[in-house]
């Protein structure tokens, strides 16, 4: 048998997240998370995507490139139990081979973009500059198993609210390019994406926990927010230096 | 960018379908299709398997090995429409990255198997000795969309009636290592595996379809059948000399 398979991009997901901290592991809870997949140009890509367009969602077969140079752990933390998991038992993208999958939802597909053909899709918790490999249909009859169970993974997520200050509102006034910003940040923070530790050591409802802040960058701007009174509380949405 | 990805198998599938013929894309509806994937040896991987076993059903990324040194086509015939579809709203192994995914029910692992530990699953529609890349649980909220809608796929597949000679049921009769490969013959019969050109060309109810014979190997058999009279007939379950 062949020791190793290489397999090369078909094209370039863009997303809003530029870093791991703030985006959420369950991208279909994230509706307003939109991205752009660019495909490189190559002549058979038109054929090849004949009637992707009936399909309402879409797998996406990519690769967790900014774990590519880092060793993989067996053992893995979750976000939500204290018990370490093994990693086949995650969906954690430091695997043995950094190949994930994710099935999105198809908007429509732009035949005519100058950059290349390119796909509109939400629902998404990739990175931005994701390299993907495939894109496959998805199939209810194959994909949708109804009689499956959730393993350890809690499906019933708590949501936090999640309120803005008045200075975040004056920030985001500032960003009509991106109008679902608000909803989209909301829709990440509603989920609590503190790092395990501290969420353990100082569950939400601990005034210990209003005592940090935390920041996350997203498209381009830097969301500033922390606990406050058991609800998370947006500070600021600060644009980025280009 | 990178310009291409290399990865390596964790380990290999062993399954009853030694070749492409008769083995339908439809596997959760292949419940008789069991397999084995064997782990190579690595001393992480029993840790990186811990609490697998509470998913009742995972996913197999795996590379279809027996695509690879075939060129790739943008159009793709498919079974049951008469129009060619693009490779991408396909799940056609012929793809330009020959990586697949499956989902299949996990039946249990067996952690001390002298080849390795191996993981026992069914509801398969991949080849013998399929190289596997990766291993994830089913993750219901995640992977179960119920507004996704089917595309071009049909879902409500019609089944048609098998029947077997007696002299079939006599050759199952020395099959006994194999107690369920009736129900398997079955379920690959009743979803009519001939070609597409075939059953375009001839229903099944054509009479002029009961003049052809077609085989194919499964497990160690060799499986001979025909259309008979808008049925479909097993005429010998021959056993392969080893």
């Amino acid at each position: 048998m062949k020791e190793s398979f290489e397999f090369r991009p078909i094209g370039l997901l863009a997303t809003p997240f530029k870093e791991k901290f703030g985006v959420p592991r369950q991208s279909l809870m994230m509706s307003e998370a939109k991205g752009v997949l660019t495909l490189f140009k190559d002549p058979n890509y038109p054929q090849a995507l004949r009637h992707l367009d009936q399909f309402s969602h879409i797998w996406l077969i990519f690769v967790f490139h900014k774990s590519l140079t880092k060793p993989w752990h067996p053992l893995i933390d979750t976000p939500r139990i204290a018990e370490k998991m093994g990693v086949f038992a995650t969906r954690s993208p430091h695997r043995p081979n950094c190949i994930g999958m994710s099935a999105v939802q198809l908007d429509h597909i732009d035949w005519d973009a100058p950059q290349g053909i390119q796909l509109h899709v939400s629902g998404l918790d990739l990175l931005d500059e994701t390299p993907v490999l495939d894109i496959k249909p998805y199939v209810p009859y194959a994909d949708r198993i109804e009689s499956a169970n959730s393993g350890w993974i809690q499906s019933d997520i708590e949501k936090y609210v999640v309120r803005f200050s008045e200075e975040s509102m004056a920030d985001l006034e500032h960003q009509e390019q991106h109008p679902n910003l608000q909803a989209l940040i909301q829709q990440m923070l509603e989920l609590d994406p503190r790092p395990t530790s501290q969420r353990r050591a100082h569950p939400i409802q601990d005034p210990e926990s209003d005592k940090l802040k935390f920041a996350f960058r997203i498209l381009d701007c830097d969301v500033q927010w922390k606990v406050h009174q058991g609800t998370i509380l947006v500070e600021r949405i600060k644009e980025l230096e280009a």
